[in-house]
């Protein structure tokens, strides 16, 4: 089954979402404006907002309320991408060139700053402390995850804990929120809203670790970028943190650095495929899974808990 | 007199507001604590944290309240400078290596990221929606007077409404913005709110019309950085627009660029500082100054009001 066919009853209400996150970004500053659109056109699983109406189907599902919700988070996540890219020297993302990359890095560092800042002006239109709380907790947290990515760049000695930490502030920790907030912002219970922060924050881990999987195992065409970049720009991800338990490959990726020869990259790539380190990080994302499924259990069967599960299991299988 | 004999009745609250300022940045990542920690000392007048307390005396004071919007504003002040410091390739501040220097300009835009989050996260502790909704306005129009500035760099033929436009977004916005929250979250009436907030954003107005001024007729050893900085990054500010009306000022200055030898820089300094340019952008603050003074008139008698007339009086002086 396709991720978008199981959601479809939730169609009318992501096309209204579309449009807001279109005229979240307006400005009239003809450069933002460009930068913001050309990021949003790059398209995106737009799975936050999905995560956050989901959420909210658990209490007083009110679209109009809902969407100022949906649409900041997927701005957070959209300003955290562009500051990423600078991060990493990015210069393709799903295909088309980064902001840094078509703009500067100046340019990006500020039209990150404004979609975060167009966020953060959507969400006050809930009235829910609470929610704010929640909201401003997890960009702490995300900022210091990409501290963290900054640090840990190149350092081949981390181990599987800073790797976890890195990816639970970068990633899980917001797809929690998404659906933390979701549930909260439409009145749902707080067990509720902890077994949907809980289901978000496991599907986050294997999430993240299956697009650490995927950047060694999927083609440039289904990653929209050259395979291998995180090993390239230094990010050092569970498949080659298990890799590196053979020293014969921990003394080759040593060398890596942002000017490693392509050949050499895919000999890298190569040995990491067919070693074991792939099974064992797919068996880590599906440990995450499991766990997403259990919270799952925990909450009152309805159209959005089924749905939930199906996108979890397909998190578990996608291929990019 | 002395500024911080001004408002010598504050001190305790300022203490206060300086700790719990070291509080917030506080992290358990040690290159984000090194650099913001940088930042914090490298001192600044608190300009904004004052404004805070003083519009505060005008509803219920209670420090321990108000502390939070006063060090999120200051916070917010201080992200943006570090931003700042990356579009315009600036060395020094205040007389310290910025943190783009320091470290680099990937570490400057996350600690900046990092500071913010702080500040919204702070303000969290605000329970007053009116207050959400005029920070992340305020945080919107600044991110969009910083993209007014990348792209009106070494632009020349920018008008006198180009400038005041960008200062209004760079500066004065914040300051007002300083005024009138600390007054809302006091609880003062609307009208006070209102007031505050104009006297704040003419104050601001004035303060960045005589930094402008100050970037030339000041010494290095005043502005903590070289004199005509602004001039060399391509800020095209008030006495520079002004001196233009000369077009044998104006074809020299085309010609600037990051590149510009100190001595050609210098002539054009020396130029600005004998032309009537200086005495006409003094003019123009003192207007501003005019309409704050007039502002001010219609708040209720108290100490708060003094002082804010006195460190307007003082604004419309400083030679540093």
């Amino acid at each position: 089954m396709k991720l978008n066919l199981m959601y479809s009853f939730l169609n009318t209400d992501l096309q209204l979402i579309e449009k807001e996150l279109e005229q979240a970004i307006q400005s009239d500053k003809q450069l933002l404006q460009e930068a913001s659109l050309h990021l949003l056109q790059a398209g995106g699983k737009r799975i936050r907002p999905i995560f956050v109406l989901l959420a909210a189907k658990f209490g007083d599902y009110n679209v109009n309320k809902i969407k100022h919700v949906a649409v900041a988070l997927e701005l957070i996540h959209m300003a955290s991408l562009v500051h990423d890219d600078v991060i990493d020297d990015a210069e393709l993302r799903r295909g088309k060139p980064t902001i840094k990359a078509k703009w500067d890095n100046k340019i990006a560092m500020y039209t990150g700053d404004y979609i975060f800042a167009r966020a953060i002006e959507l969400m006050t239109k809930i009235e829910h402390p609470d929610a704010h709380r929640i909201l401003s907790n997890t960009l702490v947290e995300l900022t210091k995850g990409e501290i963290e990515q900054i640090k840990d760049k190149f350092d081949f000695d981390q181990d599987l804990r800073t790797y976890l930490r890195r990816i639970k502030r970068k990633t899980a920790i917001l797809i929690a929120a998404s659906c933390q907030l979701g549930s909260i912002a439409s009145g749902a219970s707080k067990e509720v809203s902890h077994s949907l922060y809980l289901f978000g924050y496991y599907v986050g881990m294997s999430f993240q670790i299956t697009d650490d999987i995927l950047d060694f195992t999927a083609t440039e065409e289904q990653l929209g970028k050259p395979a291998g970049s995180d090993l390239l720009q230094g990010n050092i991800t569970l498949p080659v943190l298990y890799a590196m338990k053979d020293t014969n490959f921990k003394d080759k990726v040593l060398n890596v650095n942002e000017n490693t020869h392509r050949d050499e990259l895919q000999e890298l790539i190569q040995y990491i495929k067919q070693s074991e380190s792939i099974d064992r990080s797919i068996a880590l994302s599906d440990h995450y899974l499991n766990k997403a499924f259990k919270e799952l259990e925990k909450l009152p069967n309805n159209v959005a808990k089924r749905t939930l599960n199906n996108i979890a299991k397909f998190i578990g299988k996608r291929k990019y």
